[in-house]
């Protein structure tokens, strides 16, 4: 049997260095995960509580492609809670995880051969996931003076059909204010390009809220996720909010692609919802941690950081000590036992000088990290 | 915000059966459903068990792309049981249900423009996923002679890519014997074309078992699903078995699309996989039910069936009694209160003309909607 060639994608480069800190714990060592993209936290327990109790009252079998009709209604009236916009519930569609809004996004709003703009350092699977469904990803070079965020200048004389653009970013958790988005979502208007708001960071924020696209128009395509502020990774349930006049085409997709998110997970998610206080007690322990990594990475002689305004990363320009960071994580595992992530993933161009540090983790594992980390570049010298 | 072509799918047209339904019971009358395509039991016991206690002390955070490793070992013991083949756990990839091993497999064997050959009547979502990947189906009819299964004279002079077939067929529930289903792998593998199988409806059976394309070769790919015969259609898992050649495509991809099943479902599927009694005892009560249709259908007066092996449907011509199936089964419904799906769904061509009836109920609804619908052809005359 042949492989295709568009799904001839790129292999993730911090696989190389997961399977290698696996490695290593296997033989007895002790490994800090500072490369890891997810909560070490379970779901809240409310959400664990109403799966429980679903277990043993109901069969769980297919929702409605849209999603429980309940949680469609939670979700639009986070709108209202988070960012004070009046949403309709019709408007949100549940999905599997925002992977499945990336493929559901990307089949209903474009056709083979369109253009979609990427920022770049950013997300690898928005490239691969364009490439597999035979769109063209055009990753434009954000600047490290606009903390890696595209503007419009940045987009001049680049034909594209669709702008994605992720605040907080994934590697460097930089956000945009309104005024900035407003402009982003203003240049692809203007051009009658389909703009994508991935904000599956929003929640995790450690100043200033997120804004949401939604505060700046209705005719953008949002997408979210219960992973990360609602520490419900493994569970793949995410959400996209669309424009009334695309719902008919993105139901018709995802009844057909994906029959329905997880049922289980679902519930779980109507309930997360409402564990405000465990959800900011997790995001306090991020804040504790971010102002850890601020303190500590330039003291161990990381210094050139872009300003992470949200998520669990910081993002290191790592240029002048090495231009090849998938030598310099493997090194530092093997030296310091703290597993990093090459910024190779997100800017094949320039993460050969770049490296990715998440606090996801707990406080101590963090110190530890840290700690081990100033050691290593002192040796180094 | 512009649709794309691509994604501009056809509705299902049970979904205006099911509303119509659905709207009936809200204004309190009682509706058999013999229009769904899932069973009415939940999760196995085992399976539910396994979860609850996961939940306890498991923080349920993604998986690896192709799934829990004993999950991935107790589907290759799997085979072992069911078909005496040895198979390599290393070759099988858990997915986010089958629909997403669908548009793995679309995207990993197939290049835009590819065409790929189905059977008509089929499973609507193969062409609805096709398209949307913008891949060419190319529907071949099936003749009722061959219950509605094809043979490798309908695929004269036709140009493929790729062939999938489906054993047992939803919507006829008719299987493929062994030399049969040789017959078609070798006319795809003659043609280098790749041959995909959709085994979702497995272990339900009511003669012999079903043949896996596996016993035939292994240069095939095979699609299973816990949905089905394991009763876990809300919980989206299933896996696919590809040739080793493939797996590195393959994972990639599923990295980029899904990141991984959901790691709940996974959990409850491994124990699902050794609740043999309870899944047999679902199986017995689909054996009695189906029975009960083979005598009470053509009594009723719908007595041209295809002679259905395995999964939980009746396909049945009724082409001399309408030539609008939708207009038939919204007339089923509103006098008899049985909902049933037309043939449209499935054969565009011919499904004018036919019906789906499910028995995936339980007996005493199966036994009530025979009743009704015997009622309702008496009184047609």
């Amino acid at each position: 049997m042949r492989n295709s060639s568009r799904g001839d994608v790129d292999p993730f480069i911090v696989m190389d260095v997961m399977q290698a800190a696996s490695a290593a714990e296997a033989a007895g060592r002790s490994i800090v995960h500072m490369e890891v993209g997810q909560p070490g936290t379970p779901a809240p327990a409310a959400a664990r509580d109403a799966l429980a109790a679903a277990l043993e009252d109901d069969a769980l079998g297919y929702t409605v492609a849209l999603g429980l009709p309940a949680l469609r209604k939670r979700i639009a009236r986070l709108y209202g809670e988070w960012y004070g916009v009046d949403l309709d519930p019709a408007r949100v569609v549940v999905t599997p995880g925002s992977s499945g809004a990336f493929i559901l996004a990307f089949s209903a709003f474009f056709d083979g051969g369109d253009t979609v703009a990427l920022g770049r350092p950013g997300y690898p699977s928005y490239r691969q996931i364009l490439r597999a469904l035979d769109l063209k990803a055009v990753e434009i070079e954000a600047s490290e003076a606009n903390r890696y965020q595209l503007v419009p200048g940045d987009l001049e004389g680049v034909d594209y059909d669709g702008l994605m653009i992720a605040s907080p970013a994934n590697p460097t958790g930089t956000m945009l204010g309104k005024p900035a988005l407003s402009d982003l979502i203003g240049a692809a208007q203007g051009r009658g390009a389909t703009f994508v708001s991935d904000e599956i960071y929003h929640g995790l924020h450690y100043a200033d809220r997120a804004v949401s696209a939604l505060e700046v128009s209705d005719d953008v395509c949002v997408i979210n996720s219960f992973s990360k502020y609602f520490s419900m990774t493994g569970w793949r349930v995410g959400w996209m909010v669309v424009p009334e006049a695309n719902l008919r085409q993105v139901e018709r997709l995802a009844q057909n692609l994906f029959i329905c998110a997880p049922h289980a997970a679902q519930v779980a998610a109507l309930a997360a919802l409402d564990a405000t206080d465990e959800l900011e007690a997790n995001r306090a322990v991020y804040a504790r941690n971010r102002q850890l990594m601020l303190d500590g990475l330039p003291k161990a002689g990381f210094d050139r950081l872009a300003p992470p305004d949200g998520a669990f990363y910081v993002y290191a320009d790592v240029s002048h000590l090495t231009d090849d960071t998938r030598a310099f994580a493997a090194e530092i595992l093997d030296w310091a036992g703290v597993a990093v992530t090459p910024g190779l993933d997100f800017d094949p161009e320039r993460g050969g000088g770049t490296l990715r540090f998440s606090y996801a983790r707990a406080t101590a594992d963090i110190e530890e990290g840290l700690e081990r980390l100033a050691r290593f570049m002192a040796d180094r010298g």
